[in-house]
């Protein structure tokens, strides 16, 4: 890797996405770890919090000062909760950093929208040149951006699915959405519901119907020229990464090539892999990694494409695609950092 | 209890179905375990094969031959896969024996759709007479059959949440069953596919579009009165025990009362609990018992009643209605012996 | 089941050994449950808070208030935080009613001894008079007793193990307990070291030489006559109930006749499952029941036995060891409650 | 990574050390992968097999034929089951090539020993030369070896904890190895016994006194000079991946100064982590990696050092320490390929 190293910032290193996020980043070879925060280990090494990060980072996690991380670091990502992002995020773009931002702060574009389902935006001008981190759809407007939402973990899986039959003008009627998640998904957070002896052995939808997720999806499917609603459920498996989902599109007007339809739209992309005769998708097949396989079928009886996607939630649902931006961003290759195969078994 | 205990043969005792029938059978009041037996272990102590059982069933494994089983039992449960079973059924019942079937065997009335999914039949003649053995769709034919054809797992919960909209006229469109099953749906038999370290941590859809319980919830439909095609995923889980089915349904012509719906189809029933407005159904909530739990919920924007059942697969979805079968058939309360609480956590 | 059934009161009824102790009683045949206290959901019905007892337990949740309890109740269960409960107990044996504390509370019988390892005690009058409520060691003073300590769940595997070769005068050196847990043990309480992703496809020893249940195995070996100290090690299982302990005592003097002094201590036991020539202990052998299965092996080499334990943390170390010890103090059969099998799988 | 790739093949390809090893060699810098071979799925690709490697190691499977292996490949892993690999390795060795062997054929250097655990060897004449290769023991003589043994996976988890007690000569009595494995250790054969519903939600010690890695560590131990029996005793754990092992060591003649011991003894170990006064080790720490987290603790009361390890049985235990020796025999830097950090969660 020619010339310096970027000096990269992480926030709110200690949580799910933030530490996926070290693992990727201490081994990127374009990337040096120039400042770690976290509000509620401020003061301790990293590698105390998370050991197995012993001797990989060990540097000291610090408070998400603006002043203090625009000093360090070139690139910053932001891993903070919903609602506290938005004021850390603003501050950085006024320092002239560039953000990559994990939390939904500026996922949607539409004000109104977000405040019916966040409540009232901190830096609401920062909404419309926000660019949806999601380099299958949007890669071009990557590469410049100085603010990248990315996306949420559900929309990814569901999108990657759906947007292809969308933009072929095939989403006419409502599409189901089934979505599984492991529960780091949820975030570090302690809640009785998230202990282990609430989710072992036991699997359960939630939030039918009023997911956040939900506007998200629906406002990158609309983009893409679907003109249906979405039915979206979301369900906790006891596993910790992974989110699978199944998708029900009913499609009118004789078969539709789903096998012409995919090789197509990702002949070229380097982490969709596509699995249209064989198995289906399985989490297995992307643990730790930044994949999407997507598989399908046709079902004549109901006139109805279902549609399977597999990715590693904290990996193409967060992390490892913020790095895959970070990269876009950067003129690093886009599989930098991301090459490790999936941890099987 | 009054009077004398019945004279009960289970065959296929040792694997999951039929070690759950023991579990089940071992404490009901009115039950004598008379013959056991098992193929792979005869000659063996069920509680050598499954030490849990020491000191509660300790009868030796025989072989599943008619004549023997005829003299000891005046009812038997046959827990043999799917193939092996209908020959040692019809010889049970030309021996005047009442039968419960927990096989595939005879639950499809049609022999030409049997042949279609599983080949030729041994004992097409029994096909027609076998009751279906979901109480709450048939509970009276069961009381007076000769042979139950217990239902499958799949069927039981997608069945219980589906009926009562197809027999309020409500199902013309193809109905969606996302349905999610623990391991020991697929039976106790060595492989690879479902060793401990391909299952754990992973989560997969299979068989999309060619399980063989998709033709037994289509023949129910059909009775009931529904005349769209299902459109029906398994998934494999990692746990031991559950199907968790996630049902979406659109309905035309305005919004339906499901509550209504469901409360008056449901309010006698022991086993099937409504959560309407709480939570919505869990594995957890089920563990160990024969209840179905069900909830629903109206999407308004895309006209789709979202429907989930809860069951545990070895209880209501297989041996627990079995037991409310016999209940049924021998004049005993039909929870007996069904009566203690979901094993949480 | 002769005369009135018992009024029981159930404090602190929502935790983990308290909704075991509910699943038990409600299919008691002696037991009224006639009084349910949470502090933290208080004024809610108890299957709201946890739906699995629907239909089957759904009575309010009250406050602990003694007077309000002694009125209701005639024998109180106590499942409070170590610190909170013996305030409680002291004020509901001054009111006259007979107490099965599910605390540390009482289990330890030197103030000295208590002080050092939880602080001051609230009511150390009661230390001496409290009954360790372990009936395979303690029968005939449980039936009597006012207030029975129940005992931790690591001191239950451990000493029903070790009391055997103590009382036979072989514990002369320092045995290793190696415990391992499932969560459970740990309590309902939300902490990010108990959140799924953290104890899921992990596995750790804690509190090494500094774990609360060390003092208690210690005075009951002393009171059974060993004169060596232990080592303990508990560990934390991904699983959600059950402790199998393996124990290593070093024997001088020649082989002992191990089988002999297990058969000849346990004979009439109804709840201790002897397994020395078969197959190990396994927790799925007790899950969900009150037994505790024992095996051991004697290593020549190493003169050392090698005794293994397996009972599940919320039955025989818990709320099931509280349900027999109820038993004998109400003069029920004391499997009373208690005789469902391990739910396996 | 200057000059060519060197040439590697790997036998027993599809098995769970063998698609470690893929996994590992498929982004070493300095690794062609040249000759798979899997008896089983022989003619099918790799990856159709193990679909998380598409598009990353999709070769086709071949026979295990020596001269066609040796055609292909400049050195060798096997990764065979017991007593298949030794006619194999002997052959590859016969035709001058590097062999790292992964079976346990070659870890006994006595013929005798290993005749009464394994039976008969195919080719004694290689137990003198074949270097154990546990690079924290032999290193040097791994470096020129043509032949590694390496170790099993319970071997290495207690022998870098006890070595270093017995080569200070601490060792004088017996020592207590209480080790608790994943479920891969065990193969990927189809077992009932490693079915996901035989192993979930259980635990279990198993071949106490008889399983066959006893020896090896015995053999290991006597070379290190210690004078005392081990008492080992392995357990089934519910995980995927790992090996903790709690060791249990009495010393006579004062308190030894552990942490001046391990600290020595590892200070230059790339793959041993040292955890004195921190957390204990944890399997979650080295989940992936070739890592070894090592703790301590002294226990005056019983004069008993408290050693706790935790590696990967694939990773350290099998696959990672194969390629640690691999890249010792080719002068390639030893973490080259195993600097990825642990997956966690």
């Amino acid at each position: 890797m020619p010339g310096a190293r970027v000096r990269v910032g992480v926030l709110g290193a200690t949580g799910y996405s933030g530490v996926e996020l070290l693992r990727l980043l201490a081994t990127h070879p374009g990337v040096e770890l120039a400042y770690l925060s976290s509000e509620q280990y401020r003061g301790r090494a990293v590698s105390d919090v998370h050991p197995f990060l012993a001797g990989i980072v060990d540097a000291k996690l610090e408070a998400p000062e603006p002043d203090a991380v625009a000093a360090a670091a070139d690139v910053v990502f932001t891993a903070l909760p919903h609602g506290a992002a938005s004021a850390v995020v603003a501050a950085l773009v006024r320092r002239g950093r560039r953000v990559l931002d994990l939390s939904a702060d500026f996922r949607l574009h539409d004000p109104a929208v977000y405040a019916r389902w966040y409540g009232e935006h901190a830096a609401p001008e920062l909404l419309k040149e926000a660019v949806y981190g999601l380099p299958e759809l949007h890669r071009d407007r990557i590469r410049g951006a100085r603010l990248v939402a990315c996306p949420g973990c559900y929309p990814t899986g569901a999108l990657l699915g759906i947007v292809p039959l969308a933009r072929a003008g095939l989403i006419r009627e409502p599409v189901v959405v089934d979505a599984k998640s492991g529960t780091t998904g949820a975030g570090r957070g302690a809640r009785v519901e998230q202990l282990f002896a609430e989710v072992n052995e036991n699997f359960r939808p939630y939030s039918i119907g009023t997911h956040r997720h939900q506007p998200e999806i629906e406002q990158e499917l609309r983009t893409a020229g679907a003109s249906a609603p979405i039915v979206f459920v979301p369900h906790l498996l006891p596993v910790s990464r992974g989110i699978l989902t199944t998708i029900y599109a009913r499609v009118s007007g004789g078969t539709p090539s789903l096998a012409a339809l995919y090789e197509k739209t990702y002949a070229k992309e380097p982490f969709v892999i596509l699995r249209g005769d064989g198995a289906p998708p399985e989490l297995r097949d992307v643990r730790g990694t930044n994949r999407c396989v997507l598989g399908w079928r046709w079902d004549a009886a109901s006139a109805t494409a279902i549609v399977v996607t597999a990715i590693d939630n904290l990996g193409k649902g967060a992390a490892g695609q913020a790095v895959q931006c970070f990269n876009l961003m950067h003129g690093f290759p886009e599989t930098t950092g991301l090459e490790a195969p999936a941890l099987a078994p």
